[in-house]
């Protein structure tokens, strides 16, 4: 773009945006010069405190403003249940839902050892740490129902064993509102094998 | 999300970009956050130069960082002819076809009465000034194929009636690399019309 050195840094910046080619960048620039002058100083400012400001929370390795995020800081929560997720977009879904009201682990990731991903990059030592320390009586590890996620959810239920600790992981079946006819024949087998009596 | 005031706001802030929802904003954010916070800080300092720094050419009504817009300033740009573009990317897409070396004005805009938009709003009082005073000898109306666009260019067509200007509009015909049975009826029938000897 030969007509502003500003503008085509802006461009050039927005691509580090997930899923944000050539085309969208430029679209996106032009949209925030015509009409969101207001919306990209806005986001200029939140770019800037996330960056410098948003750390680790100490006990569950979440993203949070303070060492101790809010929800392991909330008192009403139940301690006693841990859950185990991958990423924060987990967490904020089980949030979401509404049914679990225990304290999460969140490990940022999975085994990945082709990646150079082992236990203590995902802080599988300070999650055990926690399930020893803290008096946790279930872990219910709802990684992802992928090679990976299986793998770390084995990797950890292994460390685990011979503790007096529930471990659990999430049942399998046919999501709320699907129709059979596009459920993939894995998930059908596990709601079969999983059926439970009509009164249940 | 309880977890932390930083991410959401700038979850709320990513939405102010064209095309991005809730859950892709989201996205956006934990990616930034996990894997680009180099990228994150570059583009915020990008956001602020170009809201603060971008301003209109005084001669095509481009996005510019000075009064007078490199094309513009562009000596070795033939300034008899001058061709008028809605907007930004539709003059980069002309630049980088890389046929055209006349002056551009950018309308920023088409007519559009029921948004209240009229000549005033899109500059073409400054269009005719500069027609009229830079001793332009051809006027390329390159808007675009729409109602609006059409609308626009007859009517800047109209306004220069008797004036010593030829007024040129882009052909209308099959594109190159295309296949003929995906071509609409009106493009076909456009290039009926418009069909050439062999040898041109």
């Amino acid at each position: 773009m030969a007509f502003s050195p500003l503008v085509d840094e802006l461009v050039e910046s927005l691509r580090c945006l997930p899923g944000v080619g050539q085309k969208t960048a430029q679209r996106m620039a032009f949209h925030l010069l015509e009409r969101g002058r207001g919306g990209g100083e806005r986001l200029a400012t939140a770019l800037q405190g996330a960056m410098s400001g948003v750390r680790r929370c100490n006990s569950c390795q979440n993203f949070a403003d303070t060492e101790i995020c809010n929800l392991c800081a909330d008192e009403k929560r139940r301690t006693g249940t841990l859950c185990v997720v991958e990423s924060p977009s987990d967490l904020l879904a089980i949030e979401q839902a509404g049914y679990y009201d225990g304290s999460y682990f969140v490990l940022m990731g999975h085994l990945s050892p082709i990646d150079g991903i082992g236990p203590q990059e995902i802080g599988i030592e300070q999650l055990l740490k926690r399930v020893r320390g803290e008096g946790v009586t279930e872990l219910i590890l709802a990684t992802n129902p992928t090679v990976e996620g299986e793998a770390t959810a084995h990797y950890i239920a292994d460390r685990l064993e011979g503790q007096n600790v529930l471990i659990t992981r999430l049942a399998h079946g046919i999501p709320v509102g699907g129709e059979l006819g596009y459920v993939d024949g894995f998930t059908l087998s596990h709601a079969f094998r999983g059926r439970k009596p009509l009164a249940d």
